[in-house]
């Protein structure tokens, strides 16, 4: 891990030896920041040996909070319980939110991360592109359109957010822990995207091609 | 709990009953949302314990969260690391962040209640007001105007964040491990604004008059 | 009064003492302009013995104008118009439009006096906050809220309001009368928040702790 | 006076007579309110005389607030300082302060006024369409470009400004009082430019051909 | 041609010789390139021609493409279809899009240029005023008012054009081709606009006079 | 090609049958405008079996510029002359420019098109994905930096570029003529985009498995 983390500021000022691949450091200088990995706690073993086991590699988020094992229980605990946890949102809705909040904050870690969970979980590789590029765009349900127009709304001027806004959710047949859930996750990407651009955190090259 | 959650979907679209204290309901109908809380898990219940006898009361954005013990503790777990666990900034220092970026998203909860925090910690009102109004209108340290610079940024336009920018912390004398401190309070209020405006969380009424 | 006007130049770049109170000068340097005062004409000698009498203070607002009799009775003969003449608005309304349009514009010395007024005048003291922190997160009532559209829509885009926006307010209950008050005192705080930020003008420090 | 202010509302709604003059109505429905006007004070009445001696004309906005003495005097009395008695800037660096604020805020009747101003004062045309249109396109000196930038910032972010846009100045030349000067002729037009919005104030529309 | 494109770069950063015309050297200073212009072919030798027969000069945005004649070619060949071409939207109307774009754009030369162009057109110079200034401010018909405000959304927030947009247009009275003419004109206009601003692209001075 | 651009107008409004790929209706359905199509010129129809025989398809713009043969014309005479035609920019240069235009223009058929372009021209998917995020996370060299520094400003805030952004390109090695290709492109993408949006164009959906 300690490696992963370790050359990037060596690098900082260097000229890009360009025409290698965009991506082609992202898998080993994971943020910007010098912070040498604690040695991960036995549940945290547990959890990055799954996260290989299931998804092939360790996303690279999880890497760069290796610095501090209480950080990184936090964030796991905290994100587990929003995006996997039952709620009146499915897998797949919980991921157009979060791809549509990173687009407004234009986070190019959670739009390669979780553009290709949209790809991956709709089957639908334009879906991701739709999500990324501009939701508006998209052929949606109403209720999907109302849960992105809260989300996005939330994103870029929270401020507005009114009474009024939550009445569209309820008629568009949402419930008032869904609102809950839609306002949570929007909310955790507006957290995340901006974890990710205040210390350049890279996505693992692989998501590129999934799901394509 | 239950009370204290329960009466606002009653009170919607009812005529407010003005000159009433703005803050009147703020104590009893804490969120817009109706989420029947859960009973407390016995490591909570001891938290709320000690937040009352050390503040004296449960802040209400605790009891917004009973109605779920996962994101309850989640949200918990994560907040004591954030704003209270050893870091490079002093807790006072992380509160002005709060309140710095609280008053960029307008968010009515967090400016009150760490807003009430700031003037505590420095003992001194008018900078919790400053944080409030407008940061740079501050007679700051040159450290602590680059923290601050840093955080509105990066809840503002987080996209801008380049290399550059941390190496203005660098220059202002923080480490790599600060500007991740700097960057996840910063980020956590982007979170906590927006679940307290998509909840319209109300804070509770004691905060106004405390430190002045 | 020069003493109060004189210093700030030789502070200028030294490094601020910290932890002084953050308000620690803002009663002697009143602001960052070097403008030695003239001599008060009899009727403006008159009015600042009435201001000592009625707030226990002259506000460093008519401090700054001290330089230039003719702008100093310009400025107060048109304050006094709009804010304490008759009209359909309250007193309290005028403040409330006072405090919200500088809120938009983050001025630090209007949020601060005039927050103190509303305050002061409704008895009231989270009303303030919300006024100057975000005032669609108040407990309005339709006349107020209307009112406070039009007055923070004039401000933050003047080039957008049309006769519908003053159809709002006349279906409000508002005369005509009334529409050219609300857009006057709008207008004029737009003025006075320009003005103190030009000369980054401090409010008197015992407005602070007014009817908290 | 009454016939000029009074026709407005009866007009309202009724589908506009197009391809009549857009300026057709302008001198004769000044604002957008009903608002008798009383009689002129002795003094107005003398000044009103002068306008019309050497302008030809009372320029609308003096109609406009002709329902009102006091605010009539408080306004006359402001302006004149501010635009006509002896500063560092000259009526023309005045005169274009006034329209590049003016073309921020995007308000019609101050654009056509002052933009006239400008150009009989320049005895340059062309002048006066750049102040309008992007004062960045014209070839201006530094201390005229120092200066309208000061006053445009105030105008679109006054919580941006701090010593070092005071210090830009001062590099330029300009005093502490020519300071306080360019602030207060931005400050005011961002009062009259909302002024005139709120209430829909027309031109006078002699002012379209002068001084081509 | 030559001349008239080549002595700009001499020019840059001298010190302005003020208080020559604004307009001084447009029409000898076309853009801030040194592009050393071809040979017409006979195909634009004749339009040339032709320009300078029915308007009296060759407009300075020819002069600009002339040193490439296919960029020239395909710069008319586009300009004519759509600004002269039949259409259901009238050559006023065209003309009204083009500088209600520019105004958002602040486009110096395309303000001059088509500003020209309305008040020729309609007879009426203020109409070409207050497509300039605030299009909001014109009265306008129901047809007017729709065009405009579906061309100014398209430019100021292209990602916010929807189905409904376009059927505010067909309510409007507009075909499906009129929706094309009226984005097609808004679209090329957001080009040229920043085609003049990325090269400071000049009017010629004889606009300024014109149709006054 | 009628059949391709018919049948929009009568799915308006109907619910839409989700979980049908996003892509579904994009090769058949490709504006939301009713134009019937006019028969190809000879011209045209070579330029389209040109474009069979190089990529496989018709690209969809082209498409939706049938209904008229002058457009279609006009359109491609520009499009290949900029991003075809020798240049001191790189084709793939000229691809990133288009893209990045596009992100902030969030237009949904360029952002698709465009950016399998990047990808197939530079042999580096993650480029692509990077030019349509966040170009300013990629680590771009110096000139390509400026060059596209340049673009999106032009884009963002034409009224802001002046001399000083012209130098920036100059020190980084771009001659004038490329200047005019800079801004030339960006301003093109500035019209595409808009032209894309108002009619709601849909790119072909062989496009998102291109050079993945």
């Amino acid at each position: 891990m300690a490696k992963r983390n370790s050359n990037r500021a060596a690098a900082r000022g260097a000229a890009p030896a360009r025409r290698a691949s965009a991506a082609a450091r992202d898998d080993t200088e994971i943020t910007a920041l010098e912070l040498p990995p604690e040695k991960l706690t036995p549940e945290m073993q547990a959890y990055f040996k799954k996260c290989e086991e299931k998804l092939g590699f360790v996303p690279n988020v999880l890497t760069a909070y290796t610095f501090d094992m209480a950080k990184l229980s936090a964030f796991v605990a905290m994100y587990n319980d929003l995006m996997l946890a039952p709620s009146g949102l499915s897998k797949l809705e919980r991921e157009m939110i979060a791809v549509a909040v990173s687009s407004h904050n234009k986070c190019y870690y959670c739009l390669v991360a979780h553009g290709a969970a949209v790809r991956a979980l709709s089957g639908d590789p334009p879906l991701g592109e739709l999500m990324a590029m501009n939701y508006r765009a998209a052929r949606l349900s109403p209720r999907e359109r109302a849960m992105l127009d809260f989300a996005v709304k939330l994103t870029a001027e929270p401020w507005l957010i009114e009474d009024a806004d939550r009445e569209k959710l309820r008629r568009a047949g949402f419930s008032d822990r869904d609102i809950w859930d839609i306002g949570a996750v929007a909310a955790f990407f507006n957290m995340s995207n901006r974890m990710a651009t205040a210390t350049d955190m890279r996505p693992n090259s692989v998501y590129h091609g999934q799901a394509r």
